[in-house]
């Protein structure tokens, strides 16, 4: 459990833990957040965590809350305080409280929230297994690039995977293109070994761990294209998986109820899951 | 100013009025609103009001977080204890407080949070003297039929509005046509007196002042169709307003830096103005 955050330049114990019911992330969504994967007390890609969050923030005009330097002491700290060393740290940067109005003050000091879970992220049977994913319409606003708390469509996707027996959701744009998971990057390995991930543009948020397992991939000399893909080509991939900092790469058996490949968790899979552990457990502090 | 709120089954000093940092409102944008104007005492289309707001919880499958008739008596409270005559309260709804996780928790208890704000929305100058308008891209999620805390991309070009001069921003969609404004419904009167504003679906919210001046319209037989409208023939209109609950009905007097019609509040805006006054003046309590 969670036993200590920080919140807005106080660390606080966890039931004493608010903000402003005029905070401008609770009336607006008008916040954006990062989510770190803690591999034996390493914080994996910090650094490129908060290049992103320095570009959601940017994207919106919300100045940085503190300078880099302290957020990283900060981080620190809350991982210090509640004694984790495997899990994930939560860091959710809104504009501010003013008095409501859709109009955006300026000048107001941004909030900040950082809090950690202890997890063993690792050993998730649904990261060694796999897991079932269902499709559905991508609802979400057209700049998903920006890591913002708006993420409704996100949840009932989420909701709707997990009641019909899923692990996540793949949203698909109007064109039939899968865009992207509810909470993480969509990934196939075609019936040629190719991998494909869609581009980033303004319709996918550019995920940390996509970008670092295609900086692995590419080490290995593996063939990847970042290129979107159809439900139907999903449907006739020899593997399928889904990246981010909570799921590292999380297998996927079937889509829609359809088997992908031997419905068994893939040897490219295998190998990329293989090579993203090692580099989390090994980046330097 | 707001001296004293409702929050979570407590009427609280405004300056102690705090909500949990895992309310999936402030992560998650997971919260539907209603603003509701308060006109000499009266609570107008208070009921309206409440049903969307029933709309808009039941689509999100969040439970109501009080009997109406509970709902009712919190927000008089809150107008009571506030002194307040004219004005309005917003009302926000959560889905509630659980470990942060997109999955939708069952069985939570929704949050609430009443405050009310003195404004003597009939005398200001915009309503008397009209905005200009600008457009823009409207980027946001497609359940805007339900009123969620999502509004970042309203926010934005709300901004946008200001900084460019004007008062009220509308939102274009992919076809050309004007969806709503940031923070209101997009109306315009064409040169054969005909009032058109866009049906309601997925794509706006179904506004409540935009519903009961529809019915007034109606009563007095002016020529009214909903149908959408393209940007060009809000350029070529003779009138055009916005509506809500706190910019009542609006005259548009500019749109991107072209006159409307005479460039002046028309007569049949003047006549709908009016109406709507002289209706949210004796509705019974």
């Amino acid at each position: 459990m969670t036993r200590c955050v920080y919140v807005n330049g106080k660390f606080l114990q966890r039931r004493n833990a608010k903000v402003d019911i005029e905070d401008r992330g609770f009336n607006f969504g008008d916040a954006v957040y990062e989510v770190i994967f803690l591999n034996n007390g390493i914080l994996v890609d910090e650094d490129e965590h908060l290049n992103r969050l320095e570009y959601s923030l940017s994207e919106l005009s919300i100045p940085l809350p503190k300078p880099r330097r302290i957020l990283s002491l900060l981080i620190r700290e809350v991982v210090r305080l509640n004694r984790i060393t495997n899990g994930f740290v939560y860091l959710q940067v809104t504009r501010g409280v003013s008095p409501r109005d859709h109009l955006i003050p300026n000048n107001i000091t941004p909030g900040l929230v950082i809090m950690a879970r202890s997890s063993n992220l690792i050993a998730k049977p649904s990261i060694r297994d796999g897991v079932s994913v269902i499709t559905a319409p991508d609802l979400r606003w057209h700049r998903r690039d920006i890591k913002t708390t708006q993420l409704i469509a996100n949840c009932l996707a989420k909701s709707d995977a997990v009641k019909a027996g899923a692990g996540e959701a793949w949203m698909v744009d109007e064109n039939g293109f899968i865009t992207e998971g509810s909470s993480s990057n969509a990934w196939i390995v075609t019936s040629n070994r190719e991998i494909l991930t869609r581009p980033p543009s303004n319709e996918i948020l550019n995920g940390i761990t996509r970008r670092t397992i295609i900086a692995l991939a590419k080490e290995e000399r593996l063939k990847l294209h970042e290129r979107g893909f159809t439900t139907s080509e999903a449907l006739k991939a020899d593997e399928a998986f889904f990246t981010s900092a909570t799921s590292l790469a999380t297998p996927v058996t079937s889509i829609d109820g359809h088997k992908i490949g031997s419905g068994k968790v893939g040897p490219v899979t295998k190998k990329l899951q293989a090579l993203y552990i090692k580099f989390s457990g090994f980046q330097k502090e």
